[in-house]
């Protein structure tokens, strides 16, 4: 059943509008995402959002009809309204014809499978949304299992992230983990535990990485602790010939990853 | 000479803050970047900014003091401001303690030196400022040449790609072209122009590239025009486990620049 809602000052519209807020994500353990694109990639892995809020023109779309059929099915919570509320709840001048409100989807690190992927991201102090989200797409792309957020983290369900995700965010186990917490986990089983920094001897195309392998990387304008780079595995650097010394976090990333995957393809790891 | 300014009405200060706009770069011919990081960078590479703008406080730190001083022994006009109008120039709660006006760093497309870099980046539409900005400062890590902007890409002299650029953008040559200019220069020399596209059936890995290479990337949401990919000399893909279909740009752009740069380091091209 879909029902609509076109009044500014309606309660709902005033809660989902707040989920754009961290705190409000938080309480509620909600989410926001926003685009037919990203929503399909949801519901393709499984995933359907708790309510759905639409322009009736959306409806248009047979991908947008079936999103709305299967949450009519599932009891989902279906809500026609105005661009304009839409703009309000997004926050965006030119807003996207669907918004989902989505369930968190943080997994206790306990109940990680690591053996269920060949590579893991770990994510140390990251700041920017555009990277973690980013990061979050190239982990899918590589096959990754999922990112490990690691203390002071950007939060992985903002607007920013989520749409830098790519709906990447839906298909990637996102955990979160204090560094101690983390390190007595990993060294619970196999795990070899990479980071890059400048102080590696090691050339990035040098080692064979083992599986599950799993990728450090460090905040964007501080790097890895040297304390966290004394408990990895091994220290790589990816060369750099000009006058930068470090890459963007979520390039250097891409670059590790492709490495990893690479190997496997080719047999030497 | 350092003077002062003190006054948010001063029409310098106005001016500089319109920098902010295409339109008003565009018409002075003149950009921003923020930040003594940034700053040092472009001085390192010979570039010094035609304004300086700080805080008094900025003077504590050696490399500013020195940027401070080579800028006065070339006649540069520094300027000595308050932590708020720094604020109103760059339009940040927390501005950097030093803003450089910079004249800006077009290189018409015939006069590139396509030789002197085995590795070229070439952007066609592409959208984000931040992607931008991090595609130069990949660049500049691989050691190509610079960035050809081809059709409608984002300005490179925005703050958010100076910002994301990290000081490549002084280091990368910049040139803008129409498509059908592009592709006139680049057949009457030396250039293999590889594109990765969807359609590829050759993986990214199996080609031995030429130098000098031009790494074509495509808009974020559309990709490259059939018509551009149908003049690549290359198609590739790179492969993709995931649900997903497609790598953020500056991601997609680093894989390529890396596998360039290690088949080159391992002798294989």
């Amino acid at each position: 059943m879909s029902r609509e809602i076109t009044g500014f000052s309606n309660p709902l519209v005033k809660r989902i509008r707040s989920l754009r807020d961290k705190k409000h994500r938080k309480r509620e353990g909600l989410f926001l995402a926003e685009g037919l694109r990203i929503l399909t990639e949801a519901r393709e892995g499984g995933v359907l959002p708790e309510m759905l809020f639409h322009a009736g023109h959306a409806t248009d779309h047979p991908l947008a009809i079936e999103l709305i059929r299967e949450m009519e099915a599932n009891g989902g919570d279906v809500i026609v309204t105005s661009a304009d509320i839409l703009s309000k709840i997004s926050g965006k001048d030119n807003p996207q014809a669907l918004v989902g409100v989505y369930r968190d989807r943080l997994t206790p690190i306990k109940q990680l499978d690591r053996d269920s992927a060949d590579i893991w991201i770990v994510a140390q102090s990251l700041r920017d949304p555009g990277n973690l989200g980013t990061i979050l797409r190239t982990g899918d792309a590589v096959g990754a299992g999922g990112v490990i957020l690691i203390d002071d983290c950007v939060d992985p369900f903002s607007v920013e992230a989520v749409r830098a995700s790519m709906g990447a965010l839906f298909t990637q186990k996102i955990a979160t983990a204090r560094w101690g917490e983390f390190i007595t986990w990993l060294r619970q089983g196999p795990g070899q535990l990479i980071g890059t920094s400048l102080k590696a001897t090691h050339d990035y195309q040098e080692p064979r990485y083992q599986s599950p392998a799993f990728l450090l990387v460090g905040n964007e304008s501080q790097g890895l602790p040297s304390a966290y780079e004394d408990q990895c595995d091994l220290l790589v650097k990816i060369p750099m010939l000009g006058k930068a010394d470090s890459l963007n976090a979520a390039v250097a990333t891409a670059v590790m990853a492709y490495e990893l995957l690479n190997q496997k393809r080719n047999g030497r790891s």
